[in-house]
């Protein structure tokens, strides 16, 4: 009977620590999978609605006028409508988020999702409400810096 | 005896089990960890050398001067020398590779990796030896396309 104790007792150690052993790369990987550039600080400005982080990668200057920037939308977070007066680039890094301009209906965007939002069209983009969103802004400053508009209700982000 | 070799096959049986168990949502994500945007068709053309698949996410236009690209690199695998007449942004998205202007030494690349190369400056990108490299490639368009130069010899690709 003993003896019966004994091998089960090695074969639950087994068990525990071959189902707890990840490997070092693995581990590694998953913890860097949803982040692949940097996040940087949280939003403090009036143009986010939520908990968003903005980091910018490349600023605009007077050689090459395109500023790319990293942004991050906690679930439910969200920009307020704004336009571009040279057009903006969004490419999806990971999860699941909302695109909508004006006078059309919203658009989901996932991880690979690429946008090209036209000059001077009222939009907003942001998280869905139940997973975060992580997106580059590409943006040429050419014509001029973002013009921020009013804030997304929350009846235009359910619909 | 009889009893002991039973629980032992059973212990064995629910070892085997639980550690090739696999929760579907992590063996998805696995799978796409390496791929966000589409990778495209094998290069054909003659401005890289080794095995190279691009795919053009973003069309430059009248509106938007700015492309946007998809390039993945088979380890060992590069671009020719070249320049942009207004510039490129390159952003790695999975990998390790190099990059290296005219006259400066070369700069290694991974994953979150931004780099800014200035216009008509010759530079080449290509993939690490034994590593895989993935980046997206931004490029104004506004003073007309890539100007294509020599190939990087071993020696400039080892060195």
């Amino acid at each position: 009977m003993k003896c019966i104790l004994k091998i089960n007792v090695a074969c639950l150690l087994l068990l525990f620590y071959s189902c707890n052993y990840i490997p070092a790369e693995s581990n590694k990987e998953t913890e860097k999978r949803s982040i692949i550039f940097a996040q940087g600080d949280k939003n403090t400005t009036q143009n986010f609605n939520g908990e968003v982080w903005v980091k910018s990668l490349i600023d605009a200057d007077s050689l090459n006028e395109t500023a790319v920037g990293n942004v991050t939308f906690a679930p439910g977070a969200r920009s307020k409508w704004h336009s571009h007066p040279a057009g903006q680039i969004l490419m999806v890094t990971d999860g699941v988020g909302y695109y909508q301009e004006k006078g059309q209906s919203k658009v989901i965007l996932r991880k690979g999702s690429v946008i090209k939002c036209p000059p001077n069209t009222p939009h907003w983009h942001g998280a869905s409400p139940d997973t975060a969103f992580v997106q580059l802004a590409i943006t040429s400053r050419t014509n001029g810096p973002t013009v921020w508009l009013q804030t997304v209700t929350e009846k235009e982000y359910r619909d």
